[in-house]
């Protein structure tokens, strides 16, 4: 083996076209490998650790181009043949970039200049320079996001606790994907217009949710990173903080779903109090962690990306149909069932949305009593004995349907219908009956929700489809599950969302983009219709520290 | 008020027939209530505590109807006039039920005379009752389903053990829904077939979970009921033990959902026990206990309805998929990922599944390490110093997919590709070009599984479509989710489920039913097509106690 190299001075490229380039290059005939890489401190540890190490490169600085050529050959111009690849390559891009209809400059005054309203700096040079750019655009009133990583724990902490004193929010770094009103800002996928917004410390994380979440039908307002430290207990969730007040003050965004590994434990409980405190149904996604209960009021945990996916979508249609209902005075849910099981379940779900005990007694049927609501299992010894069960004789659960004209109380009625052999042959009948004569009895001044599950299938004696008929005209609500029952009923007596008259100004238009960093990202954003200016960055004084800091402290 | 009564005697009728004729009689003119029930101790209490009570019935049997008449005229021939209609309602009964087309019989003798392959008796006679019909019925060779409740525990231990002595199973007592190759036997909703057997010790709960299945498009082999406290410490989960044996012997029933209340703790440690023991996917509900962690191996906790039948339908359908897949020597499982997060999540779920611990070190980007299997995050550090993620640049994916042709051990592969801004332009045509290379690589005699998971939507710039095309024409499996190909994974490595050259003889075809109580019963079973013979079961020696025992020794 043999290792030719060459120096290419004060020619700065991002990674990923030197990533592309050292692939094509390899591929040729007469070499084993070839490695083109900036000359950067930590890129000269790959040299070395790679074997690939050359003396030329003791001189180097990160703003030269450091190229190895690793080949059988003892022709030694075998690097300058490789390196006039390498500027005939750089030359197209050149050409390519200047066809780019978006600007390309060299500073940040003439980014704004040609930018007045830029609001979000997205930087991705290496994790040593990121810095300096995120300082300068926040100082200027910008929001940043860095896709950077190799950002230190104190530079990350500087930065945030400078943004969150102006207003402005640092996505990362180490922040691979974030989606502002259908704007791609690095690793993103096109996902349809939702009502569910995203925010989360994972890239991928946020990808799969959203994708999923595209998969199940439903879409997104938003989807913003946070970096993969941000709640580690030294960054404490700033950026968390601010993406949760920022999307519970955005209208559209009707669901939160939240993912991230396990915070520390302080910033979770932090962060579940902002969760609660928002108002909005949130699906959190602590990853890897089992949850110990899942609903913790509005806020509920799920464990696996598609499990919090199918949750958000869930919940954003129980959103929809709880957007029709009718107001209620009454806060209090009564649930009359004639399956125990049911009742049981609907009990625990209950208990869990509305932080309340389940009743261990269990007296006269009572499943839950507490807070003002009620479930009754009415196969209970109590109601049964000398008579049918309640699913054969509805008689007893159509008296208590009856008493609820005198209990304006209650505001959300929980039923349950059940159908095929054995059972009543008209159930949802004998319901819509006394649902429609209790209506009536309570009159418009005081109207009450009726939710019903519907066990059993199109094939039972009574048939699913006409009993569904008659409960929607009697205005019964179908759930499709317990579970989406007690949810639904959860909402209905749980306080408005609070409105607002616009949304934050980060969310109320696709973002006018600098980007600093890997092309890529600017050519994503332009295709997508997104204001950008790329800004052609080199490290400031040529990567020289002492010299940068030199500079600084002249400026 | 004035009550009014009328005692009938030597009458015996089943209590749903008589409640539907006290609605119907209460709803005549000139009378606020009419109840008719038969003189049991109980129905005499119930007289007694709703003010029903009347002097005439100190003399009634459990033989005897009591009619009991409340009215404010003062006619105190209303209570004939009652009579006269019950005597009319219960001879068009009997009219009807000749038309029946089966048989209708008076002694357990000339029922299995009429039907001599009879294997299950349907018991839904009075509990005070119901011992005396279900051991006549095991002792002479048939399978019992008691609807029945107020069985004491007593007396079903004692069935129960008698019945586990001759390899029958009891359902129940307190069993409100069984279905036995589609028979619906008591409470049952009409369900396809389908690759799911259900076994539970909660009637709603199997009609809620059987229709939910149905609802999730897929269907069940059989339902089988165990009663209510099946699971108690004193009766120790004997029938649940004898189900679950009946299903894992029953090869068309690939997976296994089980719903109950907690058991008692001891029992629970038995049934999990069995559960793992059988080698089939199962589902279990423990209904209103959060599950402590939700895979131990094959079984799989649940923690409500809706839940527990998604999952069963989900491990359907990986079922299906493994049964397709080839057989691989190698039993390990190899993860490499690009996106950190879905390789946190397979590490997770594979954990459990397999019961792994997984690497909390995660040096060199290993996730898990253990028992054969390894999970990589391609996207650690240790693999991109100096080169762009893996999402971007596959080279180092790409080599260490080809590294596993000399890796025998490896039987399933798993991948993770992810679309969108940023990513590579084409990661499953990389995925794909090196898969083959590795198949070709490693020859007919190392087949290797690749489950592949597809990160993005049809929006993408790759075009998520052509993307899973490429991948299947590579003879890669694509799961839905990370959970999906986590569980598709460890189906993969898992021993073959066992196979038998028949069912057991109670799954093997529809059953003969011996139908002693609730006439419907019987009318439901023949309206199914299921061979059925009704025994009109009335107390032995009129429900006199003293009596019946000395007839008994006598016998």
């Amino acid at each position: 083996m043999a290792l030719y190299a060459k120096l290419i001075k004060g020619i700065f490229q991002d990674s990923v076209t030197l990533m592309l380039m050292s692939r094509d290059l390899s591929a040729l005939p007469d070499v084993k490998r070839v490695a083109v890489m900036m000359g950067t401190p930590a890129n000269r540890d790959v040299f070395r650790e790679t074997g690939l190490w050359h003396e030329e490169f003791a001189a180097a600085t990160p703003n030269d181009l450091c190229l190895v050529v690793d080949s059988e050959t003892d022709d030694p111009t075998v690097a300058e043949v490789m390196a006039a690849r390498v500027h005939e390559r750089l030359s197209e891009l050149a050409r390519g970039r200047r066809r780019a209809r978006y600007p390309v400059v060299r500073s940040w005054r003439r980014a704004r200049q040609l930018l007045a309203d830029a609001n979000v700096a997205l930087i991705s040079v290496a994790g040593h320079y990121a810095f300096e750019p995120a300082r300068l655009a926040l100082q200027d009133g910008c929001h940043v996001m860095m896709f950077s990583d190799n950002v230190s724990l104190e530079q990350e902490l500087e930065l945030k606790t400078l943004a969150r004193g102006r207003g402005l929010l640092v996505m990362g770094p180490d922040c691979g994907t974030t989606i502002l009103n259908g704007a791609p800002l690095a690793f993103a996928n096109r996902i349809p217009p939702g009502p569910v917004a995203v925010v989360g410390a994972s890239g991928t994380g946020i990808q799969e949710l959203t994708s999923q979440i595209a998969r199940l039908g439903s879409g997104i307002t938003h989807a913003i990173g946070l970096g993969g430290r941000d709640l580690s207990e030294e960054i404490g969730g700033i950026s968390a903080a601010m993406a949760l007040d920022l999307v519970s003050r955005d209208d559209a965004s009707r669901i939160i779903a939240f993912v991230s590994k396990p915070p520390a434990p302080a910033v979770k409980a932090r962060i579940l109090d902002a969760m609660q405190a928002i108002g909005k149904p949130v699906v959190a996604l602590f990853l890897g962690r089992r949850p110990a209960r899942r609903d913790i009021g509005n806020v509920h945990l799920a464990r696996t990306l598609d499990e919090a996916a199918a949750l958000a979508v869930e919940l954003a249609q129980v959103d929809a149909r709880a957007c029709a209902l009718p107001n209620v005075e009454g806060r209090g849910i009564c649930g009359l069932y004639t399956g125990g099981t049911l009742a049981a379940e609907a009990s625990m779900l209950l208990a869990e949305a509305l932080d309340l005990t389940q009743d261990a007694t269990h007296a006269a049927g009572y499943m839950l009593r507490a807070g003002g609501h009620r479930i009754i299992d009415l196969g209970d010894d109590v109601y049964t004995r000398g008579q049918p069960h309640p699913m054969i004789d509805p008689t007893s659960r159509n008296e208590m349907i009856r008493g609820l004209a005198k209990d304006p109380a209650v505001g959300v009625l929980l039923l349950d219908v059940v159908l095929g052999y054995g059972a009543h042959p008209d159930p949802a009948g004998e319901v819509a009956r006394e649902v429609s004569a209790l209506r009536a009895a309570r009159g418009a001044e005081s109207p009450i929700v009726v939710i019903a599950t519907l066990t059993g299938t199109a094939e039972d004696p009574q048939d699913r489809d006409s009993q569904a008929a008659r409960l929607e005209e009697a205005g019964i609500v179908i759930a499709e599950s317990v579970r989406a029952a007690a949810v639904l009923a959860a909402r209905a007596v749980a306080a408005q969302m609070q409105s607002h008259a616009e949304p934050p100004a980060l969310l109320r238009a696709p973002p006018a983009v600098v980007n600093i960093g890997l092309r890529g990202f600017a050519e994503d954003l332009h295709a997508n219709g997104i204001r950008v200016v790329h800004l052609q960055w080199e490290p400031a004084a040529g990567g020289n520290e002492r010299l940068r800091r030199l500079i600084e402290q002249l400026q």
